[in-house]
């Protein structure tokens, strides 16, 4: 095929795809559905050339005829018939990591949408492409199709960041918000969102914030201009929330997110991911349902945010497809953004020393004095109280066991949250404190 | 200077800018302040080798010694001092557009600021770009530090995009959010922002909505690779916005935005930059004060937003270094996203096929019948309405020469423009109808 105004017509890329679920099929179906303008954006045709899968006989709705099919990955990998792996086949480990570091080891260019084997072996992997000169890009991998990765490392890469995150888990996002929006609990929401496939069957990864982690860990990596490191990101996920804590949050002017935040400060960088309260003005508390949005702060531009879908097959694949079109036009920046050698060695800082403000539920036995020891124990380990909320007990919180509980919801001033820990210890132990109490940070968006 | 990691010492990259104002200092800060960290990134040092500026001795702010020195911008675009021509001069026209020229043609990558030169010469500049094989760089031009051109260009390459646009003018988002929240007039408010230096002493491109229309033109032509065509922007401004209707707006629950549009449809590219009501809901409504935000839409990714701050040093210099920084690192994007000859001939379609719903302000006699003449008038240009509002007149409404005229607002369905116009021409004739007719257009957000 000839490409007009490219000079001397260019040879078509060649791809080779490991993994055809959802994204996979995404990405076959969008290189046809627009190849006529990827081949002008890119200079060049972006041409399937083979698949890998295991099972060849399953029907997946597009038409594989004349494609090379290869059942072992690795196969793929080193096939001579593609010029670039595209890695879908998902998971830290296995037959994902293997069919990229082969691809690399064999100077192939990779595009990934795998946040897991980025965040977890991203600065190996790194470090193999680097060595043999290819592109590993993940575009997909944080916020689908949202050009976050490219916004952070490339768009923002005069600035110094100083805080980078946002909603990263559309699942948690989308429970969150019904949650709020009809009041009912955490297993009802879950169960639904299951039903309508915004959950997977085994959620953990999402509900527990290990995806949002991943993510995290990539952007911080990204923004701060460190080797990627998972394991110094704190995780909680969003299984404690409870009705009441939806509720208690409105009613002081807030919303509950599950939020990815990490920030250099003087320290060193501080990467967390929990369920925040933000105060429901803030421009992240508006991104609700199944919608992802990142933000970063730098020293010169201010604070960006990007909001959109951040998982299908559509978008995804849209972020996979801009990749090697970056690769198609022959754009090379380094896998982290800057090369292995010059990236920081800025040390983690633990959940421990972060500063804020903290919301306290606490559900205690409706007796005199109570208050009074609670507020000691807060007195005593140097927390300072903003405000508390008590109601009387609705029908359906009060705990069988302990009919005359009541819930008490209190807000700090900042602390540092060591001192919440041991103060909450305290609190915990107390006889007249019914369940273990809930802790929630308080965000500024 | 050596910079390990690189391989080789890379040369440092060189800068002639063009233009010492408050962006071109903001450049020069930033290119000192970060300078580390740019380097690391772009795999080179990037320094200032030369400036062009009228006048020599100007207090600054900042250490111009060492530096070459041109009077004229010209000179600087073919100094052999230098590698890459940053111009910050402004204007579609004169120094500006001559020095671009200029330096392109000597081979010499650009970048610049400025969205009239643009917007009005972007499609001859990208040719002599492509001509003698150099980068054309503008990220700045479009919403400052947010990096919109690089998420349309290179991001969402894989999409067919369908609508494009947003809230392009900080000022003007100024001027309506501190309308909205005071209540006072659009005069009272921009007098408050030029005394704020929110708003340029004479303050017509932004306020008459040329501003947003180069930007708006500059991403149309990204979103649907066609070129530039700012003469096909359909533009207006906020000048007639009153403080009645901001409250009226609100009061059927909307927010007034200068929006930019721009859609691909089966008619054409329909490009536009007025005053919109929008549903108070919507993300875009909830972007206020100087803030800027752009959307995107495409047929795989769907639709995304970012937003920032769309102006001043800080930001727009973090865009411009982000392009030095590309430049720096070898990065090649054909100008417009694809080469000329590749760039789609599809035509521009007039304001008067606009679709969509509009609201009405009219200055009425309070007297029987006006409101069936009118409403038979409607009928007659096949407007059909949705709702109507009528209070009694507020006493600084009422005009002093008709003292029982009383604002009536009313909202149609979906109608064509030209039907609705003409509908407006005969209403404003009527003799009951004693100020010319507000209309604005209502847009999803």
């Amino acid at each position: 095929m000839t490409v007009p105004g490219a000079g001397p017509a260019r040879a078509p890329l060649r791809i080779g795809v490991a993994g055809l679920g959802t994204v996979g099929v995404g990405v076959l179906r969008l290189l046809e559905a627009n190849a006529e303008l990827i081949a002008a954006r890119a200079g060049r045709p972006i041409v399937i050339a083979a698949v890998a899968a295991r099972d060849r006989a399953r029907e997946r709705g597009i038409d594989l005829a004349g494609l090379r099919w290869h059942e072992d990955a690795c196969g793929l990998a080193t096939d001579p018939a593609i010029d670039v792996v595209v890695e879908l086949i998902g998971g830290a480990d296995g037959a994902a990591r293997q069919v990229v570091e082969a691809a690399l080891a064999a100077g192939r260019p990779v595009v990934t949408a795998n946040k897991a084997l980025i965040a977890i072996h991203g600065a190996a992997l790194a470090a193999i492409a680097e060595r043999c000169g290819v592109p590993l890009c993940f575009e997909a991998a944080v916020a689908g199709g949202i050009p976050v990765i490219k916004a952070v490392r490339e768009g923002l890469a005069a600035d110094r960041l100083t805080r980078v995150g946002g909603i990263l888990n559309g699942t948690c996002n989308y429970i969150l918000t019904a949650m709020r929006e009809s009041g009912r609990d955490f297993a009802t929401i879950l169960a639904e969102a299951q039903a309508l496939g915004y959950a997977e069957a085994d959620p953990s990864t999402d509900i527990d914030g290990i995806d949002a982690a991943h993510k995290l860990a990539i952007l911080a990596a990204l923004a701060f201009g460190r080797p990627v490191d998972f394991g110094s990101v704190h995780v909680e996920g969003i299984r404690a929330i409870g009705a009441l804590d939806i509720a208690f949050a409105q009613e002081l002017g807030y919303r509950i997110k599950l939020l990815g935040i990490a920030r250099l400060t003087e320290a060193g960088v501080e990467a967390r991911v929990h369920p925040c309260l933000v105060p429901q003005t803030a421009p992240i508390a508006l991104v609700e349902g199944v919608f992802n949005a990142v933000f970063a702060e730098g020293d010169f531009v201010g604070r960006i945010m990007l909001e959109g879908r951040g998982a299908g097959a559509g978008p995804t694949a849209s972020a996979v497809v801009a990749d090697l079109i970056d690769i198609a036009r022959g754009t090379t920046v380094p896998v982290w953004g800057a090369n292995a050698e010059q990236l920081s060695q800025v040390v983690s800082v633990p959940i421990g020393e972060r500063l804020g403000d903290y919301y306290l539920r606490l559900h205690v036995l409706d007796r005199p004095g109570v208050i009074a020891e609670i507020a000691a124990i807060l007195r005593d380990s140097g927390v300072s109280l903003k405000s508390m909320l008590q109601h009387a007990a609705p029908d359906d919180v009060a705990g069988g066991d302990a009919p005359d509980a009541v819930p008490i919801v209190l807000v700090t001033h900042q602390t540092r949250e060591v001192a919440m820990r041991r103060a909450l210890d305290l609190i915990a132990a107390l006889d007249v404190v019914v369940e273990p109490p809930a802790m929630i940070r308080i965000e500024a968006g």
